[in-house]
C-alpha cells in the first residue's frame, strides 16, 4: 500500500546536496539503495538519477519516521523531509558524501519485492534476465547516463543543424517497399487487403525529394529498420541522423559535417576534435589497412613487396607474381621473439581471410629467422626488410595471393588482431577521424553477373570518370564519402546524380530497363523533369555516434528497449499472436511451412 | 543536360539580399518562378525558400549571360553571379524590392518540364494532383513556411523540455499488440512466422516503465499510429509531444505543461499567452457547453431552464420534466428576426445529434414570437426569458429530452454551428485556452455492458472518489485533464496509478479477470511490483500543434508527405503489392475475400 503525496513537493535531488545546503531543510524522494541499523541509528542510501544521498532516522531525530525507516527494503519508493547536516565522518567517494539529511518525516510512496537483479553499476547479469527487466536494468545509474548522454547528443546535433539552417522534416514510416537492397519489415494495409506498406531502411528518397521541392538543407533524427539476420551490434530499428543539402558538392558537405561532430564532441564531452579530418581515398584505404574503415590509431600499415621479391625463385611467391598477384606484408614491432604457437595461430586467423598460409621473417640480433629465408636470396631477404624499414627485434608477416582482395583483407585484419594481442590500444583515449573517399561507383556481382550499386543507384560518379561509365564501370569512382572513427564506419553518404541523361546511363550500367526502373523509381525520376538542385547529403549511424560517446561497444546499452539477436523483446514478448479478426480484415493468412 | 557547379558557391539566398548589399557581387542558386522580356532586357525572378529575387540581363550588362537566360524557362533550377543593383522602380511587396541582381554570368544547373500545377501560394489544385506532385506542392512557399514552423515549434518544444530536465528517450516502433483502444498496425515477423510486432499507438506503456525506471522526467516527439477509418484531420502516423513525470501530482503537470506552451508560442510566433489557463471541471464544460473541448471565444452558452417550467402543462416538456429529463436553451443575441427557414435548418441540424426538435422563443420589440408560446403561460415564458437572461432581439432555442445528453450534445454544438453562420470568430486570432478536469474514471459501454476507462486503465481516480470505486463507478471522477485551445483538443494525460491494489481494483470494476490483466499488461503490472513511483503526464498532438501555428485547418498542410483518406500515397502509390517469397518467408498467403 502506497502513501500518496498529498501536496507533498520535492525540493532538490539527492544528487544535488552539498556542504551549501547544511542546515537547510529538504524533501527528496528517490529509491533505497541500501538500509544499515547502526547502534540505534537507520541509515538509507537515497537513489534517484542525480546520485546517492546518505539519510539518518534516529529515535531522537524523529521517533515515528525512525520506526517507520526500519520497515522499508531496498528498492522501495520513499520520500524523505528533513535537515541537511554535516556528516562526522565523509564519504569522499560520493558527490554527496560531506552532508547527509536528518529523516524527519518519511513517506512510503511504494513498496518493492526483491529485485530480480541487483540495481548496481557494471551489473553480470544474463543479458536476457536484464532484458526481461529491463525497468530494473534501467535503474543503474550506469544506463542512466549512457541515456542521458543520448539525450545530450541528439540535442547538440539539432542544436548545431538549426544553427546552420537545417530543417528537421518528418517522412513518412509507412512508405512503399522497394526491393533493392536489404530486406523491408511490411505492414499488411487494411484498406487495400493483399497490399503492403515497408517500414523504411532510410528516408534517402524522400530527402531527395525535399531537394527537388526547394528545401535547401534538410535534417532528421529518425527511425529506421532493417528485416536482416542480426549481427552483433545491429536492432531491427535504429535511429539515423540523416542529412541532405541542395547547391552543394563533396567538400561542402564534408566540410558542414566535420563541424557537426565538432560541436557534437565539445558538447557532449567536452573534448576538442581538430578538423579537417584526413581524407584517405578508397584504393589508399584498402592498400594500407585492407580495409574502407580503418583503424588509424596505430601504424603496422599494409606494405606492398612485390616488387621487392619480383624476380624470385622461390616459387609461392613466384607463381603469384607470374599471374600478376600481390605479395603483401605487415610489420609488428618488437615482436620477432614471438613464439611458433602463436605463429601458427596467426596462420589460421589470416586462413579465415581466404589467405592461403602465413610467411613470416623475424629480424633478431644475431639473425634473420625465418622458414622462407632459405629459399629467398639475401638480398631478397634485405630488399623485404628495407621495404618495411623493419629494425632489429621487429616480425615481418608476409601474405601473397593471385588476388589482390584476398592479401590486404586479411593482412589488414590481421592488423587489427595483433593489435588487440598486443593491446596496443588498451589504454588509447582518442578520438581517430577520418575521410574515406572516392569510393568506386559500382561494383561487381558475380553470382547475379551484373554490375551493382556500391552505395545507390543515386550516387554521382567523378566528374572525371564519367568517361569510363559505359566502357569500364569498375573503373569508376563515386562522389562518395564514409566518416570513420577509431575503424567504425560513423556515417557515410554522396553527391547525389541531378542530371536525367547520367541518371538513365547508370540505370544502364546496372542492368535496369526503362521500365524496370520507372517501376521502382518511377516517382523520384518523374521528379527530377522539374529542375532538381545539384544536391548530396550524408547519414551518419546515431546509436553507434552514442555508443561512442558513452564509451560501450554494446548496442543494448544506449537503446532503452532494444530487441535480443532473434529480434524478440524478452519483456514485452513482441512478436506475438493476433486475433483471427484482424488478420481477416487485412486479407491475410497464417500459413506457416510445417504445416502445410 | 543540367551544368555542373564545378566549385561555384552560393554566396547568399535569394531572399536575404536588400539596399545593403548594393554594388556588392553575388551567386544566387534557385527555382525561375518567371520570365519577362522587356525591351531588350531579361527579366528573372528567381525562387529558394528564403524568397524571390529579381535578376536581370541584358545584351549590355553580359551578352552571353542575356542570351543563355532567354533560354530558360519556369522551374529551371539556375545559378546567377552579379552584381547588386538598386531598382529604378521599387517593388514594396517583395522584402527584396529595392534591389535587383545584374546577371553577368548564368549556369542553367538543370531543366524543366511545364509542371502540372502551379507553384504559387493558395493553390485551388484538387488534393490528388497536389499529393501526387508533393515535391512541386512543396515548392509553394506558403507549404515551405508550414514546415519552418514546425521545425521551429519542435525545436521550441525540445529546447524547453531540455531547460527543465526531461531526457528526450527514443521507445521502440516495433512494439507488442494490445488489443485495448483502436486498431493497431501489424508487422509479420520473420523470425517467429505467425507472430506479428505492431506499431505503436502511443508509447503509454514504455513511458510508464521510464519512470519506474527513474528516470523522472521523460519526453518524445515521436511518431504514433492508428489504423482507423480516417476522418478529416486524421493520418494513420501522427507526431506525438509525448511526456511523463514522477513525483507529481495534477498541479504539478498542468503548472508544467502551461509553462512549455507559453514558451513554445513565443519562440514560434511571438505571441504571449497568459498562464495558468482556466480549468473548467468536465461537468461544468458539457453543461455549459456541451463538449469537453469548448470553444470558449464566444458565450451562447447552455442554460438549464428545466426549473423555470417544471409546473408545466405543455405537454412535451411535461413528459420531459416527469421522467427526469432535461430542457436546455441558447440565446442567439440579436437573432430575433431570424426566419423561418433558417430555424427550420436548424432544427435539422440538432436532429442530426438525436434531438427530436428545436423549439424557440423570438424576443421581438413589440411581440414574443414562437411556436410554443401558445402552450406557456406568460409566467413560464417570463421566467424562460429572465433565466436566458434574453433582451429585445434575442433568439431563444430550446431542445428537451429526457436524456440530459442529447440535450447539451445538439445545443453545444448547436452553438458551434451557430457561431459559424454568425461569424462571430471571423476576425478573432486569439489563442483561448482551458483545461478541462475531473473526468469521468470510466464509462458505460451498453453495446458490450460494461464499464470501460475514458481514458486507459492506469488512470488513477480522484482520491475523494475512490470510495465510489467498488458501488457506483460511474460517479468516480480521475486525475484526468485535456489542454484545450480554441474548441480542440491539444492534449490530455493524467496521473497515474502507481499502487498495485488500487491497480486491480481498477481492473476489476473494468471487468477484467486477474488472468487477462496479466496477459495484455503483465510487464507492466510485474514492474509496478518494484517501487514505482507516483507519476503522471500528458500527450500533444504535434500535427495539431503545428496546425494552430501556422493558421491552417488542414493536417495534410502540416505533414510533408501524407496519405489520402484511403490511408494511400497517390505519389509512391503505397501501399503496393511485394513478392510473393517476402511473404513465404513471413508464413503468410493473402486470401482476400472475393477469392474465398
Amino acid at each position: 500500500m502506497g502513501e500518496a503525496l498529498n501536496g507533498l513537493k520535492r525540493t532538490i535531488m539527492c544528487g544535488e546536496l552539498r556542504e551549501e545546503h547544511v542546515d537547510s531543510d529538504h524533501i527528496v524522494m528517490g529509491w533505497v539503495q541500501r538500509k544499515r541499523n547502526l547502534g540505534g541509528l537507520t541509515f538509507i542510501d537515497l537513489r534517484d538519477r542525480t546520485g546517492i544521498l546518505q539519510v539518518v532516522f534516529g529515535e531522537e531525530i524523529n521517533k515515528e519516521a525512525f520506526e517507520k525507516a526500519d520497515t522499508v527494503r531496498s528498492e522501495y519508493c520513499i520520500s524523505v523531509r528533513g535537515r541537511v547536516v554535516r556528516r562526522e565522518s565523509p564519504n569522499n567517494s560520493l558527490p554527496t558524501g560531506m552532508i547527509e539529511l536528518k529523516g524527519e518525516e518519511i513517506k512510503i510512496l511504494s513498496e518493492s519485492e526483491t529485485p530480480p537483479i541487483y540495481i548496481k553499476e557494471d551489473l553480470d547479469a544474463s543479458e536476457n534476465i536484464r532484458l526481461k527487466y529491463r525497468y530494473l536494468d534501467l535503474r543503474r545509474s550506469d544506463m542512466q547516463k549512457r541515456f542521458m548522454i543520448r539525450h545530450k547528443t541528439a540535442k547538440a546535433v539539432r542544436d548545431f543543424m538549426d544553427s546552420q539552417g537545417f530543417l528537421e522534416v518528418e517522412t513518412p514510416m509507412l512508405t512503399k517497399s522497394t526491393p533493392e537492397g536489404a530486406r523491408d519489415y511490411l505492414v499488411p494495409s487494411r484498406n487495400y487487403p493483399g497490399s503492403f506498406y515497408a517500414l523504411p531502411q532510410s528516408p534517402q528518397l524522400f530527402k531527395q525529394l525535399l531537394m527537388v521541392s526547394g528545401f535547401d538543407r534538410y535534417f532528421q533524427i529518425v527511425k529506421c529498420f532493417r528485416d536482416e539476420d542480426l549481427r552483433a551490434n545491429r536492432q531491427p530499428e535504429f535511429t539515423q541522423v540523416d542529412i541532405e543539402m541542395s547547391f552543394v558538392e563533396v567538400d561542402d558537405v564534408i566540410d558542414m559535417n566535420e563541424k557537426l561532430i565538432q560541436h557534437v564532441f565539445k558538447q557532449v564531452l567536452d573534448v576538442d576534435i581538430k578538423i579537417p579530418f584526413e581524407r584517405i581515398p578508397y584504393r589508399v584505404a584498402m592498400a594500407k589497412y585492407g580495409s574502407d574503415k580503418p583503424e588509424l590509431r596505430f601504424g603496422m600499415e599494409i606494405e606492398n613487396i612485390t616488387d621487392a621479391v619480383k624476380n624470385t625463385e622461390f616459387k609461392v611467391f613466384k607463381d603469384v607474381v607470374e599471374n600478376g598477384g600481390t605479395i603483401g606484408a605487415i610489420k609488428a614491432e618488437n615482436c620477432a621473439d614471438m613464439g611458433r604457437k602463436q605463429i601458427d595461430k596467426l596462420t589460421d586467423f589470416v586462413k579465415g581471410f581466404k589467405a592461403k598460409g602465413l610467411a613470416w621473417i623475424a629480424y633478431k640480433e644475431d639473425e634473420i629467422k625465418s622458414p622462407i629465408a632459405k629459399f629467398l636470396t639475401d638480398e631478397e631477404l634485405k630488399a623485404i626488410i628495407h621495404k618495411m624499414d623493419a629494425k632489429v627485434g621487429d616480425l615481418i608477416l608476409i601474405v601473397s595471393d593471385v588476388k589482390e582482395k584476398v592479401v590486404l583483407t586479411s593482412l589488414g585484419q590481421l592488423r587489427l588482431h595483433l593489435a588487440k594481442e598486443l593491446e596496443l590500444l588498451k589504454e588509447n583515449k582518442e578520438f581517430r577521424f577520418a575521410w574515406i573517399t572516392e569510393f568506386p561507383l559500382v561494383s561487381y556481382n558475380e553470382e547475379e553477373d551484373r554490375w551493382e550499386a556500391e552505395h545507390h543507384p543515386f550516387t554521382s560518379p567523378m566528374d572525371e570518370d564519367i568517361q569510363y561509365l559505359d566502357t569500364d564501370p569498375g573503373r569508376v569512382r563515386a562522389k562518395a564519402y564514409d566518416m570513420v572513427l577509431n575503424g567504425e564506419e560513423l556515417g557515410g553518404g554522396s553527391i547525389r546524380i541531378h542530371d536525367s541523361s547520367l541518371q538513365e546511363k547508370m540505370f544502364k550500367v546496372l542492368g535496369f530497363t526503362q521500365e524496370k526502373a520507372w517501376e521502382r523509381f518511377g516517382f523520384l525520376l518523374e521528379a527530377f523533369k522539374y529542375g532538381p538542385p545539384p544536391h548530396g547529403g550524408l547519414a551518419f549511424g546515431f546509436d553507434r555516434m552514442v555508443m561512442f560517446l558513452s564509451g560501450t561497444d554494446n548496442i543494448k546499452d544506449v537503446v532503452a528497449f532494444p530487441k535480443n539477436q532473434n529480434a524478440l523483446c524478452p519483456m514485452t514478448e513482441a512478436p506475438s499472436n493476433v486475433d483471427e479478426v484482424q488478420l481477416d480484415e487485412l486479407g491475410l493468412v497464417i500459413n506457416l511451412k510445417g504445416e502445410e
